[in-house]
């Protein structure tokens, strides 16, 4: 098979984690009779550096023609503390989501047996957690507008939802639920906000559609405790934009794993790759950063966007291999030996 | 001393609970010679059963002309699942938080020696952990403009701030920080949100006034990530309405002892103590619910809004005793005699 992969590495540890899941991709590729065309591009804060702009039309242009987009991760703290700045990094991940049609963001979380004493939480809380966010990307308060009044001293940001906004993410939902355990929970805060009671009245609607599908409701702030108390009572969730960004990344620390958490986002144009972590700035350029959350996220890539379900097997057997092996980096290591991030890399082409 | 306390049992384990914090109350006046007048009024669910209105004009005048209120808890799951329902007993509690002014929401979280066990987080990780929240709780989106638009297929809810708005809850925090270990951290989204921005740029300003104050900055995803990794890294929080919500949640349940966290609302007329746990409908009339978080509540209320110090104590001290001599309900009994609701507050009351 013919594979044409938009390559965005982005910022900080981004390049070094893109690169090692460019060896196993090339590996995978070598083994099972593909040929990648990799075609990287610049994003976020790499991007403003050089183009003065973090999702430049060209970047846009590669990724609209490839079958998916790997990518790495954007930030720079540079930006972070100047509330003023006019261009950042994140603007570009926004415009990217946008002009991509990635509404659903999907984020599993599930524990690695051989990871479990890593988890901030008790073995007995964790055991078995097997859960999937299904995060509205491209909406909600992150896209609706905002600015400043009465001299900038009045901050505003509207929170907008269509119900056709809401109906194409749940659909998604019910999907994903009945191709799991048929549990189907609806994140939101409908005591208090009218969105989320547009959220809540739809996905009530469309549950109709789905009478295998257990449909429950729950408010944000108690999902937010749940999770940490019975992580693995909860299956398939699906929420809005910004009570997913909050959510799935407390989701991601309760398994221990969180180095290793990959994640995809979909919808109408093409599909995007990414481990969950960020661009881990203070770790850049020292070869320390884990690349396993990037190469599991080239792993739903195969499986996902190319349907090539062994190759993603392949990918997940030695990442699983290199666990149990100990071939980690300091994050895993635990006090044994820790291997760099292109060590990992290369054993891990290596090995398949 | 004369103590004139507006009482708000409010709905479902609320006036159970709230009958053993009177008990207490009443026990320690007596010791220290108080006279209390207790000024019981309707709110919530109640309320609306009893007037149509979940909080009511005249429970509001009982409030504004008590010296501190002490409130249950409100929500009865009738109004949850039904989107369309045009008065709900939430609508009560925001209403009455506008009316009193009530804009800061102080939370504390910390462990209690005995009880650490009972926490989904590893002991390591949460020894020690003794943070508070300040959380904004009369602006933002649970009161901006909200609505419908194109006959009900699109939703909006505006969420607003103003600089002053942020200055009287951030001075708050630079002053609480002051009386603890001068480490403050603001939670925001200033990488995607104005109104975020607004908080940070005045946080910033402020700071120069704090100098002896740390103040560190942090995203509300990395926040929800690092309160369950390390909660004991965090000292005083500052954040808006929505984000306080969550992540207030989230943090009650790391210590292990969530049915015991108090918590004060204080602002502009008068203050208002609660325990944070909700209304528990299914608990109601068990007489099961644990009464301690109400009782802790009652401690804050003799400590800040009295002044009296000696009293809040005392209370806290029969409080530790009911906790070593295991005189507790059911959720703390760990397999041991499990004693009633009534029967805690009584032992409280006659052993102080
Ligand atoms: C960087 C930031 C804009 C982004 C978000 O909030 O969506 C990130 O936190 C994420 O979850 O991908
Ligand atoms: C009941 C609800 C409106 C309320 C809120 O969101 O503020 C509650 O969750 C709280 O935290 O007091």
């Amino acid at each position: 098979m013919k594979l044409n992969i938009a390559l965005l590495a982005g910022d900080g540890i981004g390049p070094e984690v893109i690169a090692q899941a460019v060896k196993v991709c090339d590996a995978i590729a070598t083994k099972f009779n593909h040929e990648i065309s990799w075609n990287p591009a610049l994003t976020g804060a790499a991007a403003i550096d050089a183009v003065g702009e973090p999702y430049p039309d060209e970047t846009h242009e590669i990724c609209m023609k490839a079958d998916a987009v790997l990518f790495g991760a954007i930030g720079h703290p540079k930006y972070d503390n100047d509330p003023s700045a006019k261009v950042r990094p994140e603007q570009g991940l926004l415009k990217m989501r946008k002009k991509l049609g990635l509404f659903a963001n999907v984020r599993p979380t599930f524990t690695f047996p051989s990871l479990i004493e890593n988890s901030p939480l008790k073995r007995e809380r964790i055991e078995g957690t097997d859960l999937v966010f299904l995060r509205e990307l491209t909406g909600g308060i992150y896209f609706g507008e905002k600015g400043r009044l009465d001299d900038g001293e009045t901050a505003y940001d509207n929170c907008v939802y269509t119900r056709a906004e809401v109906q194409r993410l749940a659909k998604k939902g019910f999907e994903l639920a009945m191709t799991r355990s048929r549990k189907l929970c609806c994140v939101d805060k409908a005591n208090v906000l009218e969105t989320s009671r547009l959220w809540r009245e739809t996905v009530q609607a469309m549950a109709k559609d789905y009478p295998e599908v257990e449909v429950s409701y729950e408010f944000v702030d108690a999902v937010a405790m749940r999770l940490v108390q019975w992580p693995n009572s909860y299956d398939v969730l699906i929420t809005e934009n910004l009570f997913g960004d909050i959510l799935t990344d407390e989701a991601s620390v309760i398994s221990g794993s969180m180095g290793l958490m990959p994640s995809a986002s979909v919808g109408e144009h093409t599909s995007l790759y990414e481990p969950i972590h960020g661009s881990y700035p203070q770790a850049t350029g020292l070869d320390i950063a884990n690349p396993l959350a990037t190469v599991l996220s080239a792993a739903m890539m195969f499986e996902d966007a190319f349907g090539l379900t062994e190759e993603a097997k392949a990918i997940r057997a030695i990442v699983d291999r290199s666990l149990s092996e100990g071939v980690v980096t300091e994050d895993l290591a635990g006090g044994k030996k820790a291997y760099k991030t292109s060590e990992v890399g290369d054993w891990l082409a290596k090995n398949l």
